[in-house]
Order: structure tokens, then C-alpha cells, then sequence
């Protein structure tokens, strides 16, 4: 497994926070390093970013001709069914593997952590985020898939991982999970209007419903559309957001 | 010939300065308006940005089997030579009939040019900014060619594109064009010590020896590198010092 690890200039006394960024399909940890304009932002705010790849990879890894199902497209869940459950562990690998490497790796860890999205990657974010609440200080999410488990690339990614019996489905749904919920980190979703999957992919009201009264915030920017464009420039935005947590 | 233009958020008052980037060996448009990290600055400072394409493209178009000639290596000359004389005109494209398609693209365009490259780019910056001193109000470059005329990439493309009298070379060379000036626009230059290429490709003894004396500042930054990454921490700097000579 590739990963890139961003260390902001630091002296020897410094607690740096870690944040972590999910991609969405298609991606590998590359995109966000090369497009996503944060290191200015990480640099000043002294934190740690950690971009996990969105899949396992290799000849030998099982795979799709589909570009949003296998290599790529692991969704973040435990795969539990054939021919996925053996390689596609990727809440794990997140969650426990790469979460001790990440800690071992960034000199003067302060032990706090917020986690990023974008796409399928911000569903990952939430879903990640909420299911840990207590570890993450806060989520935030760029055109998140926020209810995948009613939306197309959702409907077939879980199938396929986790099997026709949906209610398998629900532990990795961010929109069941903010639902059975009381407290929750805080919340930044960004959201361009102009995203050609946001009808269909992205829709936000069952979540927000499933929301309501607890720390969501839902921007919608006009005119902006699903591209790293639209996530460098707004991404000095989240961090910002993410540091007033990480700092408390 | 596809090309880019980023137009900052500005009012119709607003007169707009429009700094132009061209880009290095196997570069399109693409590279700068999604790895520059740019566009935070041009917006802030209202500016435009002009990012041609390195050569012309096509199937019909000459290309070789090497990459740092052909298609994507233009070295922003017009070729003299078989067979490139026919389509490869990049410096008349660029200085004339492009330019009347971006001054005619610009709202507000304030009449005011800064010329930016990178690596090749970076020696053609240099180069058409020289050659039309009177037009651009600053030049700068990241990682320059600077002496084309005696490094291997410089040797081999001008061999090719102008043909084995050397006595034609010196006109697109940007050491010999400052050595007979007297008066240029001011110049910033960026170049990263951990960069590869420094040694061999990109050497500025020459060019500060024929500088001298002249508003040239050479920034050497200890541990960058090549790539856009070094681009994308000093872009910042290098539109505030263009902007200062174009508010002029």
C-alpha cells in the first residue's frame, strides 16, 4: 500500500495534529497531494496530513472493468463478500494499520485527529468520522455521496462488498449512522451547485434530516463543480475549520 | 491549439494586467492551471492568466520519438528546419496571434503584460521577454534554462528546429540576448538546489556573468526540486513581484 504524509515546518516543541484526507473514484493519494492546494494552509496551521490510496492495488488484487467498482473504488467498507473479502479491508487498513504508521511517522503527534473527504472519500470521511466519534475532532467533506445506500454508485459498491442483504448495509451509511447519533464532532460539508453529480449521487436532504439539530454545517457554492478546483479553493476553509477543533 | 485563461472575480471598473506562464518539457495547458496553485493570488491581485500549450498538436503534426523534442518541446522558437518549419512557430504564435486572442479575452484588459516558465518555459519567458523588452513590464522564470546554446536539451532541439549553423542559435538564446541590452524589465529568477537538472541543463553562470548589473534576482532555495511542487510554495512571490511592476 502507497501512502503520502504531509509534515508541516515544525520545531522540536511543537504538538502537531493529524488530518486526514479520503479521495474519491479513480483516485490515488497523488490527486490530492499534487491538485488539492492545502500545504500552504497546513504549513501555517502546523498540521499533519495523511493521504491514504483509495483501494489496495496490484495485478494480483481483484478488480472491475468498472472505474467506480473495485481498484480505486473501495468505498472505505470491509468487504465481505467474494472476490473482494479477502483484500478489501480498506475501514480497517484506515482505521487501525495505517492509523499506527501515520502516529509513529509524524514527529511531536499530538494525539488529536480530524478527517477530510471528497466524493465517495467524503462519504468515507463521515462514515469514518462518525463511527469514531470520540477519536476524531471534527469531519468535513467536499460533494460527499451522503446516503450511499440510496443512491446508484452506493447501491452497487455495497452489493458487491457486503452482499444483497441491505441490512448489512447500514453500519457503513452515513446517513443511518448520523440518524441513531446524539452527539457528533462537528460537521463542514461544501457542496457546488454546478457538480454534475449532485443530483443523482450527492442529494443531501435525507441526511440533513436525518441531521437535524446537531453540528452540520451545509455550504452550497454556486457555480462550483465536482474538480479539485473547487477543493483548492476551499480547502484553506476546512483546515481552518479543522484547526479550531484540533486546538481546543 | 487548445489553450488556458484564468480571469480573476473583478468589476467592470477594474483593469485587468495579464501575466502569461509557459511551461516546461512535456507540459500542455493542463499542468500550471491544476498544479500552479495560482489562483488564489491572481484573484487577490486581479490578474489574468494565459497558459499556452508547449508545441503544436495533432497526428499530422511532426513529432519525434524522444520527449524533450517534438510535440510538448517546442522550445518556443519558430524552426527553421525540416521538418518543423511548417507548423513548429511558437514564438510568432505566442507573441502575435495568440496574444490578440487573450487581449480580446480579457474584460478590462488594462494594456499591461508580465511574462512567467518553468524549466523550458522558464528559458522562454526569458527569451520572449527579452526580445520584446518594451512590451512586458517583468520577466520571471522557476528552474530556467538559461543558456539553451550550450546544454544538451538546448543543443539538440536547436539543432533540430534551426538547423547546425550556430550563428542563427544566439537570437533565441536568453544568455546572448542580455549580454547586448542595456536596459531589460525587471527580472526574478527561482531555482531549487535539490532539482536534478541544475547541474547540467540548467547552470546560471553564464547568464548572471552576462547580467551584471542588471536588475536580476536570482533566488536559489535550498532543497526544492523540479517539480510543480516547488512552483506551487513561490507562485505567490513571484505574482506579487509581477504585480508590483504592472501597477506601475
Amino acid at each position: 500500500m502507497i501512502f503520502s504524509l504531509y509534515l508541516p515546518p515544525a520545531e522540536i516543541e511543537d504538538a502537531i495534529p493529524l488530518i486526514w484526507w479520503l479521495s474519491g473514484l479513480t483516485c490515488t493519494d497523488d490527486n490530492f497531494s499534487q491538485k488539492g492546494g492545502f500545504q500552504e494552509y497546513a504549513a501555517k496551521h502546523k498540521v499533519a496530513i495523511a493521504i491514504p490510496d483509495t483501494s489496495p492495488r496490484g495485478d494480483n488484487i481483484p478488480d472491475s472493468n468498472d472505474w467506480d467498482l473495485g481498484q480505486g473504488a473501495s468505498f472505505y467498507v470491509d468487504a465481505t463478500q467474494e472476490p473482494w473479502a479477502e483484500n478489501y479491508h480498506m475501514y480497517t487498513y484506515i482505521t487501525q494499520e495505517l492509523t499506527q504508521i501515520m502516529h509513529d511517522l509524524v514527529p511531536g503527534y499530538s494525539g488529536k485527529e480530524s478527517i477530510i473527504g471528497h466524493s465517495m472519500g467524503g462519504h468515507g470521511a463521515l462514515m469514518i468520522g462518525l463511527k469514531n466519534s470520540n477519536r476524531f475532532s471534527s469531519i468535513s467533506a467536499f460533494a460527499p455521496i451522503l446516503n450511499p445506500i440510496q443512491v446508484p454508485w452506493g447501491i452497487k459498491a455495497f452489493n458487491a462488498y457486503l452482499g444483497s442483504e441491505e441490512s448489512t448495509w447500514h453500519e457503513w451509511d452515513a446517513t443511518s449512522l448520523i440518524k441513531q447519533m446524539d452527539q457528533i464532532p462537528p460537521i463542514l460539508i461544501t457542496q457546488g451547485t454546478a457538480d454534475t453529480f449532485y443530483d443523482v449521487q450527492l442529494q443531501e436532504d435525507a441526511f440533513m434530516k436525518a441531521a437535524q439539530n446537531k453540528p452540520v454545517q451545509y455550504d452550497k457554492k454556486d457555480g462550483y463543480d465536482h474538480s479539485y478546483f473547487t477543493i483548492s479553493t476551499f480547502i484553506g476553509q476546512h483546515i481552518a475549520f479543522h484547526v479550531e477543533q484540533l486546538n481546543k
